[in-house]
């Protein structure tokens, strides 16, 4: 997951800092819950951050959104997208550009673990079935990769100025068990191999991103064990200690100061979190 | 992919050469065509090589196979296997344990890079289609997994020795371009993942047999360019020369020397010439 990160330092985002401030557009796909929902909390409590997209599966029973839509009435705007179904992606996309015609950030935080009758992490071969693997390929792998598809006319659609033109970011949440380097246990044999066919597309992307000059850039997040509800009926068996979706971005509203634990989970992320806070 | 191969070097099986010899049991599953055809062709014309095993969707049209079985009646069993359609590798399990009982060596040749209307080649993210990015994993990735799934009680079930048991071999054909760290081009979207999600499943699966103590070792083979019917209609964009099946196996049926640019191919492919020569 490194190279997305090198063409990272190689962008000229450093050289434009400034341009980033002012009211941006975020998306977060997947936003319901867990990362997702966190990072459009402290999106929205920066007063700064602008508009935020927030979609999910399921407006009308997404509370904490919900909640933060009686706050934040104004700057937060929840659309129905269901990453299995294209076109929902399609209908946010218009929509998106219909009220905003581009966006600067998306963050790709939609993913499934375990599902009651369709799919557990397989323990061993013999409980691999086909419908599990497609199905978290579908959600975990193919799903971004389509909203990022439909996504790309409003992530490149902001204007530059030359070589001091703003990027954009597209922020894939990841996991480490998508490593096949990393991989010392097997099992997980579903979530684990959409994770690394995830990575592998992130990467394509964004090496025809970089070709075109598109100002647009890619990066993975592997945070670690988040207790989330798609980590906690998994958590007695990691090692590491969990940590709050909030602990994870950040105590002080994704502004990452250099606590090394938070370094250890990735420097993409305080890579993220300092592009936010210059967005 | 050099974990599967370390696997291998810390196996047992140099110190029982001698048991490999006598007759064997090979399934290679995507025999019709290419280098799966080409794995049977010189796997019979070895005559010390036992039974062969050649699966393919369609047995009646496949004549290369047929033309094979006139020759080697015998010892060459076809059977009817398509990756997509679980039932038929159940069926091919439950043929292969009544005619056998057990196999020593199982190949993964088949795979899918385009398809007429259904699949091609992706040379931008644009033309990324979410049924081409499903049906490449279910041919190329899920397939031979549930291969390996339904044989794995036949590939466990030969008789050994304690320590110097034989080792069973499971070879999955891969690509060069499924590795993310050797993504230098991006494209081929729906190809490239599904053989990084291969690789990341064959290492998962090689994990849980070395756990178990499963007398099993995977190897993933990347051949390069072989002039096939899959590769040829994209032969003029491959920088280095192609080669035939028969080259890529070795010139000397199978029974690979130190030629340097076979070498190059991976030592997997060295490997497994030799454990073949020894079987």
């Amino acid at each position: 997951m490194s190279t997305p990160l090198r063409a990272i330092r190689k962008g000229s985002f450093c050289s434009s800092a400034s341009s980033f401030r002012g009211v941006g557009v975020s998306m977060v796909q997947g936003a319901s819950r867990g990362i997702g929902l966190e990072f459009v909390r402290q999106l929205l409590e920066r007063e700064d951050k602008g508009h935020v997209v927030a979609t999910c599966r399921n407006p009308n029973g997404a509370t904490g959104l919900l909640e933060l839509k009686r706050k934040f009435s104004e700057r937060l705007n929840i659309l129905h997208l269901d990453v299995t179904n294209e076109s929902t992606i399609e209908a946010s996309a218009l929509s998106v550009r219909e009220s905003y015609g581009s966006i600067n950030l998306l963050i790709n935080a939609s993913g499934v673990l375990s599902l009651p009758n369709k799919l557990q992490p397989e323990t061993t071969l013999n409980k691999v079935r086909k419908s599990s693997l497609l199905h978290a390929y579908e959600v975990n792998a193919v799903g971004p990769i389509m909203v990022i598809k439909h996504m790309w006319p409003l992530l490149k659609a902001r204007e530059g100025t030359g070589d001091e033109r703003d990027f954009a970011v597209v922020a894939n949440l990841s996991a480490r068990v998508g490593s096949i380097g990393d991989n010392r246990l097997g099992g997980w044999h579903s979530y684990r191999s959409s994770k690394t066919a995830l990575n592998q597309l992130t990467k394509t992307i964004s090496l025809e991103f970089a070709r075109k000059k598109d100002p647009i850039l890619c990066i993975l997040l592997h945070p670690g064990t988040v207790d989330t509800d798609l980590s906690r009926p998994f958590q007695r068996n990691v090692p590491q200690k969990s940590c709050s979706p909030r602990s994870f971005l950040g105590s002080k509203h994704i502004d990452i100061d250099d606590n090394s634990d938070l370094l250890d989970r990735g420097s993409a992320i305080q890579w993220l979190a300092q592009y936010i806070v210059r967005m």
